[in-house]
């Protein structure tokens, strides 16, 4: 087993702490070096203050072997990164004539005269090796200490970092380290179980499994659960995710909807296709969001033939036939109004499968007896109608999101189990 | 000149060093500490490894006043945060009655059982505040140390995370503190303009003004202007901060639809009820969106009549009542379609606006004449009805949301306009 190379990110700016800027570079550097083999361990974000600056990196340089550095490297006077990272390893600013000239002629090209702020870019740590930015006037440098240890530098804008890392700084770090392992990851997507309860079903699997890894994340209406191993060959990193998917299969069944990217609605779209079935929606408290759901993919005109979202009472009567009567007698957040709106735009739309919602997202219009989040969702086919009944705790946002989740959910169930 | 408070954020989690999620908690941390007039000079983020979530605790102890915990405290077994805090501040963890009981509560309602793992997280350091959880099982704990210093824990979900932030965390901050400065922001939000326009209107005094700071911020078919003041006095600030907004207002006029968290169809919202006209919505390539949208608000079904998602072209014919030739002769995608899907849709819901949709949402079904993205936004009033074309060059999903967005704003403006 060769020892574990452990890298560390810093990224600098003061916009990244007043959270007016979200770093997404951290997370994209993360993932890049982990499927590199290189494993992180830390992650410090400092604002444009020298000092501190200073402090983090040698801080990172005694606990890691790598440092990755974005930010502050532009061409205004509290872009100090390269400064700072010159200071900090001991090697004097060197005035680099290719890259003075290579930022010279951007500028020319555009028909711009370079400011004496843009030729500081152009001063180097001695020995650096300058990584070239087509995308910007900033280069990146890469920095080989007398220790074996490294300090890369790569400039905040994420169009300009990500190609930088991906062709410049990954090569030459596995190169150079001699780094072989690598790190696949899969997700299985669950949803209709709680976390405690996909924890109680395959929780001793997660806390003995060592490669792969296994970890439970909660999104809503969704858990996932994701897969992580670390070999030296494709094959058997691939065989081993295989085995260990087959396992929790073996335990989740149904539960399992999807993998890695795939979205619910595309796994139904799918399933539809497959089983060419049509299918229609009459949403009340959704709003329209299942339909909007349903319509997310490619080709899904072969599949979606309508979606009514029938928000007032008359709407209901009029668009899917819903009885005044049984609006009147149960209300319009009732199982019975529910059963008769998927059955209503089932035979309007003639379609083989049809849904129906109706409920309270709130936060305003619950009532004892009818609270807040109480959901009816009713699938109708050719065997029947049926309908559950929710009672989801989250904001409106949430319900909206929750009760379209279970909608789409049953669908994909029932055509499974055809 | 106070002595600044100087707080650190400490975010829990493999999946961030990974780069699986993207860390948006401590933007959110950042931007609410600094509002409250706290200085961040320091971010980390570790693993779930109780070894390296303690040293980064203890060195967050020595460099800062305040240090804000979050993530890892979820019922499983990797979840960490708390036994980790509990050791380094040296408390033992004692069971919460109180804690216990809510969360035993939360899964009765919701007809569960409670597994032991859950029991887990009623287990808190002693002499902790417990920060309420409505939306979630986890609770947050405030510690206030010996020396003075504070750490906070919040679970990593951000909708449990924000309202515990503001309305608990905060609060409890600035009183303990004494802190008197406040920085304060206020959002524009514009559409209908690109960002260059934008910044021709008003790049002068982006460009001069110091306090308040201006700055533009590109969103999907938005784009906000960041006004940012620092001041003492809640009085002063506000009105620098209306003197701006004035000036602003003046040079763009209704381009400008709203402040801070105010969305489009929030906007519009307030403006059918204040006028008191109703909608309804025919949807083609939006799919849904848009009725989705306007359905976000509570309270609108005081306006909102309904949406119908004719994606076929029988629904098109059957629910919005679009003539058969029509689509034979000019196509799904076409003015006259729209036209007819927007009048349509009025007569037979009866209501004083409508809205007809249709277009390629892409990446499919574009031809040399008709190429995705091309999409028909028609509206019918009283006044008549009349049909704006538009071509977006985004991926399938932005294509729906900037549609989504026009058709929204095209309501807005002829309420404004009557």
């Amino acid at each position: 087993m060769e020892k574990a190379i452990v890298a560390e990110i810093l990224t600098i700016g003061t916009e990244l702490l007043l959270g007016h800027n979200i770093d997404t570079n951290s997370a994209y550097i993360g993932e890049q070096l982990a499927e590199a083999g290189i494993d992180v361990y830390w992650k410090t974000t400092v604002g444009d203050n020298e000092d501190r600056i200073a402090k983090a990196l040698r801080l990172a340089l005694a606990r890691s072997e790598i440092v990755v550095c974005t930010g502050s490297l532009g061409p205004t006077e509290d872009d100090v990164t390269c400064r700072v990272i010159a200071r900090v390893v001991g090697r004097p600013l060197i005035l680099d004539q290719v890259v003075l000239e290579s930022i010279r002629r951007r500028f020319a090209e555009r028909g711009l005269t370079m400011s004496s702020n843009n030729e500081r870019q152009a001063l180097i740590p001695d020995g650096a090796i300058v990584l070239a930015n087509p995308r910007g006037t900033a280069p990146g440098l890469f920095i080989r200490l007398g220790d074996g240890k490294v300090v890369v530098a790569m400039p905040g804008v994420p169009s300009e970092m990500r190609p930088m890392l991906r062709e410049q700084v990954i090569p030459r770090l596995r190169e150079g380290l001699g780094v072989r392992a690598r790190i696949r990851s899969r997700i299985l997507k669950t949803c209709g179980i709680t976390e405690s309860k996909l924890d109680e079903a395959v929780g001793d699997l997660a806390r003995s499994a060592q490669n792969p890894t296994i970890a439970l994340l909660a999104h809503a209406g969704e858990i996932h659960i994701r897969l992580t191993v670390k070999t030296e060959s494709e094959a058997e990193g691939q065989r081993f995710l295989d085995d260990l998917e087959a396992r929790l299969r073996e335990r989740l069944g149904d539960l399992i909807f999807g993998r890695d990217e795939e979205r619910l609605e595309e796994v139904l779209g799918r399933l539809l296709l497959k089983e060419k079935q049509t299918v229609a929606v009459a949403e009340s408290c959704t709003g329209g969001l299942i339909s909007h759901r349903l319509t997310n993919l490619p080709g899904s005109s072969a599949y979606f033939i309508c979606g009514e979202v029938v928000y007032s009472n008359q709407a209901k009567e009029r668009l899917v036939g819903v009885p005044h009567e049984l609006i009147s007698q149960y209300g319009a957040v009732s199982r019975p109004v529910a059963l008769a709106m998927a059955s209503g735009v089932r035979e309007a739309a003639g379609t083989d499968l049809a849904l129906g919602i109706t409920g309270i997202a709130g936060p305003d219009g619950g009532t004892a007896e009818k609270p807040v989040g109480l959901i009816y969702i009713a699938m109708a086919s050719k065997e029947g109608v049926h309908c559950r009944e929710f009672r989801f705790l989250g904001d409106r946002d949430t319900n909206k999101l929750l009760a379209s989740q279970v909608a789409l959910d049953m669908l994909r169930r029932h055509l499974l189990s055809r």
